[in-house]
């Protein structure tokens, strides 16, 4: 179909041409590069008239650069005709600022939102975002896809026994549920709670964990505190080995060091993010999303529903 | 006036600190830091519900950060019940992508212009943008300031004689001719020529610069390019001894190499861009602008015209 057309930005070229492969189109031909004091220039080096663009690009770090670069390339898109701008965001940066948890805060994922939809995108396909009332900070339609299929379609072939879903916060208990469903079993919840102010917290666990395997999962794992306090724990607590997951590996700071002197056996994330070559590790797995987001953009052109690849 | 507050960002806080000495007020208090995986991190840390905010903030390099930090802050100020924001940008980057030179380019200096509005500024103050249409790109009120005087008295008190005042493009002429008004002096304009394709470029000098003291202006010096193979040509064409000067320095890649290299006596430029200790040199003098940013801003609040600053 020579409408639907397939560009990507700089944060997930690798994705990009998996998900170009996985659809079998050809990549739309531009240049994303910066000017001499670091501003961007964009060249689009095909007509897209009248076409279906599709756009990757996670604002993972460095944020703001791919932020900005991504709010050019639509603006780029939108003088050259483009019919529709679908933006395909493996990872949706800033979404933790998703409200004012004090006064005077911004909420800078809907800014963030605010700002895509002025630049012109017309559709957004994301994955597992941080808080899913983000969707709602668009007036453009949002579809969210689902990492845990893929989370747990890796945890399956691996046939481990007698094992455990670990929700690492109770803000998590959902996805825990959702991960727990599709491998049959059990959950439990770390449940932190600081017995008088200045005192470091107790990490209770609810819920049976004695001589299982865990597998904790998160939807973003960044300086890996949580992760690795918590499989230390359940290793304390009687846990026989301890796996962590998570949507996105941000990874950032001392996240490294922390979970190669964590007792974590084995991290699987997926490729929302792009794993710079030190974050790469013998304990760090990653499974890829383009088969999925492959299929979301198919869906999309075709006009058909996109949840129904979680049936 | 206690309705009144400024803010600074991150870009120039030495200028802002002298603009808030400049006006009589204390700086309000913010922090602007990043969180570990570098997304922008923005506490407003006093009351300004009801207030006039003038908020300090050049969209120099690097620019994405600096435009992000903007975007930011104009949301919690515009969320923490501001009566007004007014953006007070002494340098407004990606002036230079203003217009599509080719296909498919985007236009991002009205790109930003959107974004400004989008995140909730209600009025600019700068300097002079690279193009004035720039100030069309925005539906809310613009106030361009000038930095020729700022220039032409620096020049005043310098006594030179005989002195002639050089555009290095023909883009640049009107500016050199209100340099020039001031500064009592006549112009010369160098008239870069390619006589064929791949055949290097042959500078033209119309005017009469034999023997005279020149100083070239332009509004930004980014590569420096232009201006040293300008000053090099007015040398061989005979001018005694080349100044040149400019409102905003980029100086990004090989430039102050170049100035250092070039037959430039003094380069005189302006901290709408804050430079970097690495571009400080004994070439290199810079003139504030926080006088006439202070005006501006008590002017703004008084509700009085900001153009008579320049009677
Ligand atoms: N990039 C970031 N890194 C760390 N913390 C963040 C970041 N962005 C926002 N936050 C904070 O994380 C909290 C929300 O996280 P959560 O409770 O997991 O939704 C808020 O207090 C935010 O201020
Ligand atoms: N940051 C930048 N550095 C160098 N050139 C730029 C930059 N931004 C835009 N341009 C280009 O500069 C040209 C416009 O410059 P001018 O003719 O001086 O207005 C256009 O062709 C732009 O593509």
């Amino acid at each position: 179909d020579p409408s639907l057309k397939v560009f990507t930005l700089n944060s997930n070229k690798g994705l990009a041409h998996e998900i170009t492969e996985h659809i079998g189109v050809r990549m739309g031909e531009s240049s994303v590069t910066r000017f001499s004091d670091g501003e961007v220039q964009i060249n689009i080096e095909e007509s897209i008239r009248g076409c279906d663009v599709y756009l990757i690009q996670s604002t993972s770090a460095p944020a703001n650069e791919h932020i900005m670069e991504l709010l050019i390339m639509i603006d780029a898109l939108k003088r050259a005709s483009a019919r529709t701008i679908n933006l395909v965001m493996p990872y949706y940066g800033y979404a933790r600022q998703d409200r004012k948890a004090r006064s005077r805060e911004p909420i800078t994922a809907k800014l963030v939102a605010n700002l895509i939809e002025t630049a012109g995108a017309t559709r957004v396909v994301t994955l597992d975002l941080h808080a899913t009332q983000i969707q709602g900070f668009f007036d453009i339609p949002v579809d969210q896809l689902m990492g845990v299929p893929i989370l747990a379609d890796y945890f399956q072939t691996k046939q481990l026994d007698d094992i455990v879903i670990v929700s690492p916060d109770h803000g998590g208990v959902v996805r825990a549920r959702k991960m727990a469903d599709r491998l049959k079993a059990p959950i439990a919840i770390i449940d932190k709670r600081r017995p008088r102010p200045n005192v470091s917290e107790v990490m209770n666990i609810v819920g049976n964990i004695e001589g299982k395997t865990a597998i904790i999962i998160d939807d973003i794992i960044d300086t890996a505190g949580t992760i690795t306090l918590a499989a230390n724990a359940l290793v304390e607590h009687g846990a026989k080995e301890v796996y962590a997951c998570c949507t996105h590996p941000v990874l950032s700071g001392p996240a490294m060091e922390r979970i190669e002197n964590s007792k974590i056996k084995e991290l699987v994330v997926t490729n929302s993010i792009q794993l710079d070559e030190n974050k790469k590790s013998s304990k760090v797995t990653e499974l890829s999303v383009a088969a999925l987001m492959g299929e979301a953009i198919i869906r999309v052109h075709e006009n058909s529903s996109v949840s129904t690849l979680f049936d």
